[in-house]
């Protein structure tokens, strides 16, 4: 029996549909895990694929060249011992599996399904996929191993524990794809952990990372041992190649004298059998030079946020083949903030701002805007919007003849602005980033082909109070001033009338974003929020401004996921709805 | 034993979320039915709370007050038994159910819950609900009923084969919520005969009549005998109140003398174990008037789609309490057909037509528009887009220098006339409707935040060859012009650019319009279509941007589905996607 086994975590950044680019990944990093002297070399789920394909999954071609691409790694995969998450089909192609394929010696050895399949918040896949019934457990080099993939080791005492304890797996491997909102690293180490300290095994947690529509994927694998203590972890957010020697000696030990594990086991009843698998052992790599492990850097709270965002948008403007963004700069806040994010993102030779002043807007936004584009390093354009919306008004006067200004003509001055950043991106083929934060988008305090025109809604999850944490964070971290303190320091206005500050139409901003966090990520209703102490009159506003503008939501652009609920996928709301309670 | 039995099939138009609203028109039509001498009333699925509520079901609260509706319709339901489907929940609230209800004398006799949980297409059932796991049967007034479910029948040889066969069931009724698409009767018919005839009982399948965001549900209720006959059916796409005189004799005759029957059912094997209730017998109305059955019409093809389009938007608009409509009206056909469809929808006095011509619009595209406006006799307005166009391009000269005229300037007009549109919208309270068809929507050949501004996008789901043959039914069926000939007959043009045609950038439409039914509904692959027998580069350049504009959709306004694959929550794509096979 060994007691030594080299596993490798290919922390991958694969693209949704770019099965031949994902599989030369795969094969490069194959190589890398050979080198490194790996026994075992782990990727995410549904690597081939990349994750999620959503209805590409319908399309029988797809899953033609998914198996194509497989059995080609196979076949150059010699050395070791390579898992692959890719889609499986049934013999008679009726049905499809999420799952994992082991490679070895030029073949693939096995195959194991996913069996928990998520259909709730971001996730559809029930739509595609029929689940697996048996846990797999293999035997190699000496050790036996669990396999599993993604929600198979978040369902409590499921699949995870069936396999360390009917099947007596050493080692669970967990390949997933799990979306990254904030502080999710702690939810993962206590999800892992659990069926580690009940089973006495090591768990091997595989995440992807990289960004996908309105999902980052932030890696920040681990390997967690038999106590649920981590001792192997990637970086957040980056890719990374890890190498974990693990000494399975422990656990052997402490599954032979830990009286709360025999009668755990002795207890355990699963309703999943275990299949077993016994794989031929491979000559062992006799010099394996020793790899010095070096723990990641673990993010504050708003630099991870930060972090997530940047690489969302770097990864949604890349994976999308734009180089270049352009973003309108109002001297506020928001802008400021999806400025910065896309300079960290993109390089400040990529990000173009845009001041649109009219004659509403003040000489101290201009110059916010411009100390901010300084800030950055960034290239801005001054085009001013005066003439268009005289223009605007006057040929539609007469139509609008006795009637008084009103939000129409703010909405004009938004959708001038927008009209301009879209004619810039048409011909110049630069992307438009859109500045609106969560707290605006889930009220409607924003306009539809306005300020909501662009290919992508950067901080669209992320409400103002946030959005001033993490500007204040970014000043801290950088020890100067990034985002110029007078944006942080004035009061939030959209600058569409005289004297209009958004806490004349809004309440103020820590009050909204509380009770946003009931009605929009809590699902709470507005009596429920009432009761936890709210002034009715201001729930019940916020409340029916929230429901009211599903409809504008719905033509949003996506955005980077950041809490437990964003809208978008995440969140489903009919737009035709009149439930006010 | 009796053998007559008189059901109400009550084919309402319910609203989402709105519980007050439908427990009322509930209550209404039990009265109604009861006025008719009915013993039985079914409601559409989900009756209580709309279809389809999505995200409110995750709402305690919804759940709570749409258990309470329930309650408080039993206890006002005392002379007949109605039959409502509404939202159960597990005693521990762990689970949701999609129900039906059976009340009776003043309180709750029987709850059974949807075992087929529909997750494909428009479907997310599983997102919510926990499947059913027995299919009920009861016994009243001396039949033998079974009650299921939409999906419940639709799944072959599954919950209504065992009511009839293991359950002896003779009537069975099934409630549904059924969206439109094209030609749906004949596979209505065809998938509740096949129990009908298998198991020798009468079905009677009611459906919800209306429209709900993108989908419109069409009614067209029915009841078929034990030889998948017709006996009944309700009108599509209205309201109605079809009572329904069943004999069960004819059933027990053909279960005594079919030799099928008789050999189907001793053969007959069941993963199902049905329940049984017995209801109390109610005392009998016994001076029923005769009540004369009259066949609803059927709509030929392009009149079904037409009065489709028309619930749809007579639904959407009302439902979100919009009162008028405003289109742009560029003397096309789409345009045409929209304004008509809205005309028929909300009435000529609630339609404004705005003519937005630029200095390439023509003579006789202006007057075709007129000419239609007053076809319809709806008012129009005349709104130039020269000076902000000339305004637009002397703003942005200094930033284009060098830059020969594109698309860019083909998109800023576009989006000026979104934005004259919007701000009749703002200042006006008028609700936009777009006017993009099928063909243009899949490649992408409409501007964002242009054409394609507005809140409901009517013929989104149609294909600009049935935009032509709708518009020609129109005609036909007026027996005059509505829609003026000289729009019918002169070549498609977007008028962006001098002597420009929709056949210089596109294939011809019958051509584009057959590429992408394989593509988009029927998801074939690039290589599958070519193997059709297409021209390889014509397939490849569609598909690319068919792939590439999904971008621009997924920021579009819901529209009406007509056909088995329409754009939204039908088809998921995502927008970063590599995949070009």
């Amino acid at each position: 029996m060994t007691n030594q086994i080299r596993l490798a975590l290919a922390q991958i950044n694969t693209t949704v549909g770019d099965l031949e680019g994902n599989t030369n990944k795969i094969m490069e990093y194959i190589r890398k895990a050979e080198d490194a002297g790996a026994d075992i070399v782990l990727f995410p789920e549904l690597t081939i694929t990349g994750y999620f394909p959503e209805d590409l999954l319908l399309k029988k071609k797809f899953i033609e060249v998914n198996k194509l691409s497989l059995k080609k790694l196979a076949i150059q995969n010699q050395k070791i011992l390579s898992i692959v998450g890719f889609v499986d089909e049934a013999p008679d192609k009726s049905k499809i599996y999420n799952a994992a394929a082991i490679l070895q010696a030029g073949k693939v050895s096995g195959v194991c399904h996913k069996i928990c399949l998520p259909n709730y918040g971001v996730f559809d896949e029930k739509r595609y996929f029929t689940s697996g019934t048996q846990p797999l457990v293999f035997d190699f080099q000496g050790i036996k191993f669990g396999l599993n993939i993604c929600e198979d080791i978040w369902v409590p005492d499921g699949v995870a524990e069936s396999q360390g304890m009917s099947g007596d797996a050493e080692i669970i491997l967990s390949i997933s794809a799990s979306p990254y909102f904030k502080q999710k690293r702690k939810e993962r180490l206590a999800i892992a952990s659990k069926p580690a300290k009940f089973t006495r095994s090591i768990v091997a947690y595989l995440n992807l990372v990289g960004g996908q529509d309105e999902l980052v994927f932030d890696g920040n694998s681990f390997v967690v041992d038999q106590r649920g203590e981590v001792m192997f972890e990637c970086a957040q957010f980056d890719e990374q190649l890890l190498i974990a020697d693990i000494d399975i000696s422990q656990v052997r030990a402490f599954r032979k004298n830990d009286p709360d594990y025999t009668r755990n086991k002795s207890n355990y009843k699963s309703h999943y059998q275990p299949v077993f698998l016994s794989l031929p052992t491979l000559t062992k790599n006799t010099e394996k030079k020793e790899i010095q492990y070096v723990a990641p850097a673990i993010f504050s709270e708003y630099e991870e946020i930060y972090r997530a965002l940047i690489l969302g948008t770097r990864d949604y403007v890349r994976k999308n083949t734009f180089k270049k963004v352009v973003i309108g700069l109002s001297g506020g806040i928001d802008s400021a903030l999806v400025a910065a994010i896309a300079t960290e993102a993109l390089g400040s030779e990529n990000v173009i701002g845009v001041l649109m002043p009219s004659e509403i807007t003040s000489t101290a936004s201009n110059q916010d805007a411009i100390a901010l584009a300084d800030n950055l390093g960034i290239e801005y354009k001054i085009i001013a919007i005066k003439e268009p919306f005289n223009n605007y008004k006057k040929l539609l006067a007469e139509h609008f003849a006795g009637k008084p200004e009103d939000i129409t003509e703010e909405n004009l001055q938004a959708r001038i602005r927008g009209n301009i950043l879209m004619a810039l991106s048409n011909k110049l083929g630069w992307m438009v980033l859109t500045t609106g934060n969560k707290s605006e988008t889930s009220v409607g305090y924003c306009t539809l082909y306005g300020d909501m025109a662009g290919g992508f809604a950067v901080i669209k999850d992320v409400k103002k109070t946030t959005v001033y944490k993490i500007c204040e964070m970014i000043n801290q971290t950088a020890g100067k001033e990034i985002i110029p303190n007078e944006i942080l320091t004035k009061p939030p206005t959209a600058e569409l009338r005289p004297d209009q500050k958004d806490e004349d139409s809004l309440p103020p901003y820590d009050l909204l974003d509380a009770i946003l966090e009931e009605f929009v990520e809590k699902d709470k209703t507005i009596g429920e929020i009432i009761a936890l102490g709210y002034d009715e009159e201001t729930v019940k506003k916020i409340a029916n401004l929230v429901d009211i503008n599903e409809y504008k939501r719905r033509q949003a652009a996506p955005g980077v996921k950041i809490t437990g609920k964003a809208f978008g996928k995440d969140r489903r709301m009919p737009i035709t709805n009149r439930f006010r309670i």
